[in-house]
């Protein structure tokens, strides 16, 4: 039993991930919420287990839902849509379940962050996975929960427990991410190099000599102020660029206003 | 400046942690779910820079925003206000700022994973940290970038990196709660001792006893297929408590049904 919408085309472009399957979503807003999560970190198989108001295409609640989904209308095109969880998961090889509170079932417990390295070996050598999330207000039944491997839970403040349904499936989506080599979407390509210590030691040399001559250092100072210096400049950890930045603005402090300055005849400009 | 309804004297039983501060948030829907994310992961205290909407009690937009709070409203309420950048981070130590695409600035990069053991580290010393979020289309200005001593960023996928504002707290909170020993709310407390060996053989030898009454084994293959079955049960890594369910289960099978039972004279009962 398929969504109408469904293209499986489109499905077999995206590389393999757990399927998020939501067990009698509520609110479309939520629906919405959690195919955008799922869009943020490469999630894209979503089933759906007999939402409380239907799913056709054309229902107001698609509507609603695919406007909160910002822009991952896609995922609920493509989405699933089953009459009981026991037929959502039938071709799933493991199963977690989400679970904010304890329910006295002798089954592992796991964080997303505990969970997410072994489901993306599972992933990786051809298993098929997938993750329940329950009722907005209820959750799973005990049943439900039985049906899983291990139980999936988040660290949080025990005295404000309560996660968003779409919150639940992106800390998942996020922890995926990060087990599959997810990178931030870019780095500090703009650095320069870091600074080569003879670059470093010219500019402290320079300051140094400027110093001396503006009579900065008090009588018998200039070494141990000298060293408090170099700490300071150090500490920078500065590129090779920034290094060249520094010294030029020492220069052109040493100088003064360049309508005042005086012309220099044996300096080279 | 702080916004009406403040109470200082809540703040102070909080644990320190990292401040949130969003720049001209728009959406009130926005700010409520911040507040809720932070109460999530121990994150109790909120800046608004000069939101579109202004921000005074009885407002329509701490109206809207208590109620997507979900129970956070305390962390609104709290919520103290700026009329700049500059101003809401005076007081702080140091500053990450969050941005999704790359500024062309010379900073450093991190994730919310690198950025906040360090951070948590500073937080333990005294230091007074502050995260920013910026607007929720366009972001943070450069000038506000440069405010900050580090750029925070998420992994996403490249195709969909999107992030709502909330959700953006939602992660920052959820490494900072890790960071902090954050633990689920409960582990396996129901799970009684793994089994010692002696139970687990003693269980091997019963149904193994059984099925050479039964008839189980072809001539010549009970030593291979008893390995066999002895590693399928191995597998379990049962609990003390599992192996003599799984032995109870065992029994009453070769029993049959209690009313079909035959008396055994010698057994024990």
């Amino acid at each position: 039993m398929t969504g109408s919408g469904t293209d499986r085309t489109r499905k077999a472009v995206q590389a393999p991930a757990p399927a998020i399957i939501l067990v009698e979503p509520q609110m479309a807003e939520n629906i919405g919420m959690c195919a955008r999560a799922m869009a943020n970190f490469g999630l894209s198989e979503m089933r759906l287990v007999a939402p409380r108001d239907g799913w056709t295409t054309g229902s107001g609640l698609k509507e609603a839902a695919t406007t909160t989904a910002s822009g991952a209308g896609h995922i609920l095109d493509n989405a699933t849509l089953y009459p009981t969880t026991a037929e959502a998961i039938s071709d799933l090889h493991h199963v977690l379940a989400t679970t904010a509170r304890e329910r006295g079932q002798m089954k592992r417990v796991m964080t997303p962050a505990e969970a997410m390295p072994p489901i993306a070996q599972r992933v990786g050598s051809g298993e098929r996975v997938g993750i329940l999330f329950g009722r907005e207000r209820i959750g799973l039944t005990n049943e439900e929960i039985s049906f899983a491997d291990a139980i999936l839970t988040f660290p949080v403040d025990p005295a404000f427990a309560s996660l968003n349904l779409a919150q639940a499936v992106l800390l998942a989506g996020y922890e995926w991410i990060k087990a599959t080599g997810g990178e931030p979407p870019f780095r500090e390509h703009n650095l320069s190099p870091p600074a080569t210590r003879a670059t470093v030691l010219s500019m402290f040399d320079y300051v140094e000599s400027e110093l001396d001559i503006c009579g900065f250092f008090p009588p018998g100072k200039k070494q141990v102020m000298t060293a408090n210096l170099r700490d300071i400049l150090h500490r920078l950890a500065m590129t090779e660029q920034e290094a060249r930045t520094l010294r030029g603005v020492f220069k052109s402090l040493t100088e003064g206003p360049r309508r005042l300055r005086v012309p220099k005849p044996v300096e080279d400009e």
